[in-house]
């Protein structure tokens, strides 16, 4: 009897023991992947922090299930044949490689036609109040549709793209499965796309881990430049989770923004005077990673960047001091950036409309 | 006694099955990475099969060791900033989503110039016995500092490439631990790439399993399309690993080939009269993947292409069912595709050269 009790115990520890080792194993194998904001993940970092009352939020570590949606999502960020040469992706001008951006003054699009304004980053994307410099497409599904129909981007339209990706089964089967619809539509193109940049935020910043009470993830100097950020006033619009993206604003409040007098900003979607050289105030997250500068991309360095919000929006001059530890604060904005599986894209086939270079 | 003698055996027990669930575990977790013959990998499938002796060899399963060098051409590979304009890639025209290449007719590259020929696929690409249409690099290395120089591809230089390399320190130090100099060199910066473009194979295509005596890994109609592929001749120029890449041979054997004349092939690097219109055999491996096809891209179909190395290379006319069959047979051949974790760059600084989109 007592033999069997041993056994019994001793088995029972062995169970313990094992199933420790497996989530170990496991969770060591299997770091939290990211999905972004408000996808049923839950925070780290322990119990709620004094510093949630800090302006600026950390953005939260949630985990990717790999759903069906965000996979073809995927796929077409990476999919070449969305525009009409057969060559240029999402990605081209939003390089997950770096931070987002494709760091060019203005992004080059089909026939090596030069937009009009920089590219946006699309990391913490999800976190605009609305998407493009004047905010003319209001979430990331109605963003997704305009590149891919510009002649200056992609340079297709939407019919020709849905028509490439009906004429491949595997898409046709991918949509199926995520959208329950018999055909492709841009409309589930656009969403399944919105769903994978959604995934694309940036979380674990040292700034967040910060926010989170662990003290020694930023220097004296960077909270220097987080208090001088503060107290001068920059945080009236970076701020919120994505350190900006919250609001509208002019460029040149404080003094007239005369470097560029040609784009109007939010004018040109409401109309109202009020609006002219306003812009969606740019996120500054990862933004040591995303140069160069501005809606008219002015300037590649970040410290001339803060000079110049400085002098045209604050209406105040930093001394060389104040400015090296604003950088040096914004420095610690970058965060654990997307990590992403290249995807592996099915084949055309005799049905698949040609790409045209021309 | 007989107490302790239990718990002891109990644990020992234990300790084996928490083995096996961590050896388990772990295996499950980790499929064997490729990283191409001749890396001191090993075959899969067992002991040595009969069909060792057929003219196609299974491209061996290795692992990937995830060395420093080949994570450093991995990043380089996916590296706007060895273009002039700061964003063509080898990825642009080698496409690790789609096959290896662009599928176009000839590859797009700086300020929209078109290339003058169809740029071949960088998977399996070691086992060419030269690299280039005409043979006249030797060897991956060489290869890859051509695109980065070449006026409609890349549009840098060596020297404007190594400069922007060098003003990065976290390239700087890469470079570093990998090839212990004080400098990059352009030497170093293609050596780097063409480790990551070595581990570019595609093993475990259907075919290679076949190969090692999987017979239900290909239907009827398939092993006809290799017998036909075989007594046909189509064998004598594609074999090894690669299925082709093992010789030059003209375009135009049987009959003149008059789609493209000006194209003078090997011949540019030999000058010698039998070398015209001879270029390096292409791989066929993952072939439906790569349409359009041969130097020209004259066919966007396979079975077209099928029948023109007929009517022009063995002089024969495949009717349409032994063309269907050998179709059939090609498309056995594509393997698993490269698992690429997209790389992550790090930013330039106010010390690299900016980029130059004109």
């Amino acid at each position: 009897m007592k033999k069997i009790k041993f056994t019994l115990i001793s088995c029972v520890l062995a169970l313990v023991v094992i199933n420790m080792v497996i989530l170990t194993v496991t969770a060591a194998d299997e770091p939290p992947r990211n999905i972004g904001y408000g996808r049923g993940g839950r925070m780290q970092g322990g119990a709620v922090s004094e510093r949630s009352k800090e302006p600026i939020q950390p953005i939260p570590v949630t985990f990717d299930y790999d759903t069906a949606k965000i996979e073809l999502g995927k796929k077409l960020f990476f999919e070449p044949r969305l525009s009409k040469s057969g060559w240029i992706t999402c990605n081209s001008c939003h390089n997950l490689s770096t931070g987002g951006v494709d760091n060019l003054p203005t992004s080059i699009g089909h026939k090596w036609l030069f937009g009009p304004i920089n590219s946006p980053t699309v990391l913490n994307a999800k976190f605009n109040l609305a998407q493009f410099w004047d905010g003319r497409a209001k979430d990331l599904k109605e963003q997704a549709k305009g590149p891919i129909a510009n002649p200056m981007e992609m340079a297709s339209n939407h019919e020709l793209a849905v028509d490439v990706l009906q004429s491949i089964p595997a898409y046709v089967q991918w949509f199926k499965e995520v959208y329950k619809e018999e055909n492709i539509t841009i409309d589930n193109v656009a969403d399944a796309i919105a769903a994978f940049e959604e995934t694309l935020t940036t979380p674990n910043s040292r700034f967040d881990w910060w926010l989170k009470d662990y003290d020694d993830k930023i220097t004296d100097a960077e909270m220097e430049g987080y208090d001088l950020f503060k107290n001068k006033g920059c945080i009236i619009c970076h701020n919120g989770f994505g350190v900006g993206g919250t609001s509208f604003q002019k460029f040149g409040v404080a003094k007239p923004y005369d470097k560029d007098t040609q784009t109007l900003g939010r004018y040109n979607v409401t109309k109202e005077e009020k609006d002219k050289y306003a812009f969606k105030v740019p996120l500054l997250r990862n933004i040591e990673l995303t140069a160069p500068y501005f809606h008219d991309a002015s300037t590649w360095s970040l410290s001339e960047a803060v000079k110049i919000m400085a002098e045209y929006q604050l209406g105040v001059t930093f001394n060389d001091n104040e400015t090296d530890k604003i950088v040096a604060f914004l420095r610690t904005l970058t965060g654990d950036q997307p990590s992403i599986l290249f995807p592996i894209l099915p084949p055309s086939n005799e049905n698949t409309p040609k790409p045209n270079r021309n």
